[in-house]
């Protein structure tokens, strides 16, 4: 597997959506020492939410695989907009993935392996993280999956 | 805006509550080299919670956000308990905000923007930090909000 | 209280599970700098967990107080088989624990205390740590607590 990670995306035939701008009085990331923590994301693509709803109730595990695979991307545009390339990443060290349940929805796992899936997919063992899957009730704007991340940058 | 924080507080019009002592086998916050991990706080004035129940179904948006600032509060009264000074505040890293969430309530960055805006007004641009803005089922005591904080100290 | 910490788990007549080894795209924990990032932990004794439910509906606070326990025997026994000892623990810096929260249980403190009060009996003064408790709306397989820790090696 390639080391240029920036190119790996695209060889996944995949693109990072435009780096979300800062819109209230928090910001996409802040880095402290060599640590960049990112802030909530969201499966949006093309400014919209892709699916919303829940896990459970309203969408089938193999959507919310997707929302998270939508909303990594979403995370490593930020990366990518702090610092300048992907190709700066040392290690992905820790995934908190939230995923909107109804009553009785125990998979959240699955759901997030579409977020831990893909980043292994593009940054190969340097991708492979510490993670946590949890059950939220609800999500900002019905979204069904969030996402927090901790990068280690070089 | 000055660059005095405990200043900036008085001349919001506001103080720090007593900083909280440890009440169990936690502590208030622990430092890791530079940075400062906070205990998770709740909306305490003078020893009790300002209002209890959950977003979309006890509360409105304005009071969650009202919550959210004093939650806040307490926060930085740990930081400040801690370090002696918010003047040795470099950066406020991240604020993790955690809504009590009816069924359907989707609007949990309008109610953490009521601590998100006061560390602005407070630190300025040492205030912007990394977010995430979740839905929670239930919180302890039945808050409204609980946050959880990362600053970096100089 | 000993500083010989692998051989207070003993003294309190506790062993720690086998290490968990990485099952899908994530690992058990990652180390950035001094810092060790420990992956999401379930209540898992003999690789089954020793209860399922909510609380406030399924469990009594002592049940979640006792799976709060094993949870974090199974966090430290991923540190230990990251660190190789549990003696290189310079510090437990933070723990997130989820509640698996029926509607109007706002006791996730008490809950929560069986990890905590496991850590400070273990590490001593070293064990004290940052602390959020939180209820969510469901957990992987149905486990009524999951522990997210961060600890500090030397």
């Amino acid at each position: 597997m390639t080391q240029d990670f920036d190119a790996q995306v695209v060889s996944l035939g995949l693109r990072l959506p435009p780096a979300p701008k800062p819109v209230a009085t928090y910001v996409p990331a802040v880095q402290a020492g060599d640590l960049l923590f990112v802030s909530g994301v969201l499966p949006f693509c093309d400014g919209t939410l892709t699916c919303t709803g829940k896990l459970g109730r309203d969408l089938t595990v193999e959507q919310g695989y997707e929302a998270a695979r939508v909303a990594v991307l979403n995370a490593l545009a930020i990366v990518a907009g702090h610092a300048g390339t992907l190709n700066r990443v040392a290690r992905v060290v820790k995934l908190v993935g939230h995923v909107a349940s109804a009553e009785g929805f125990v998979q959240q796992p699955a759901v997030i392996n579409g977020a831990s899936d893909l980043l292994v997919r593009i940054f190969g063992d340097a991708g492979r993280h510490a993670r946590a899957a949890l059950g939220a009730a609800q999500l900002p704007l019905d979204a069904p999956v969030e996402l927090e991340l901790i990068v280690q940058l070089r």
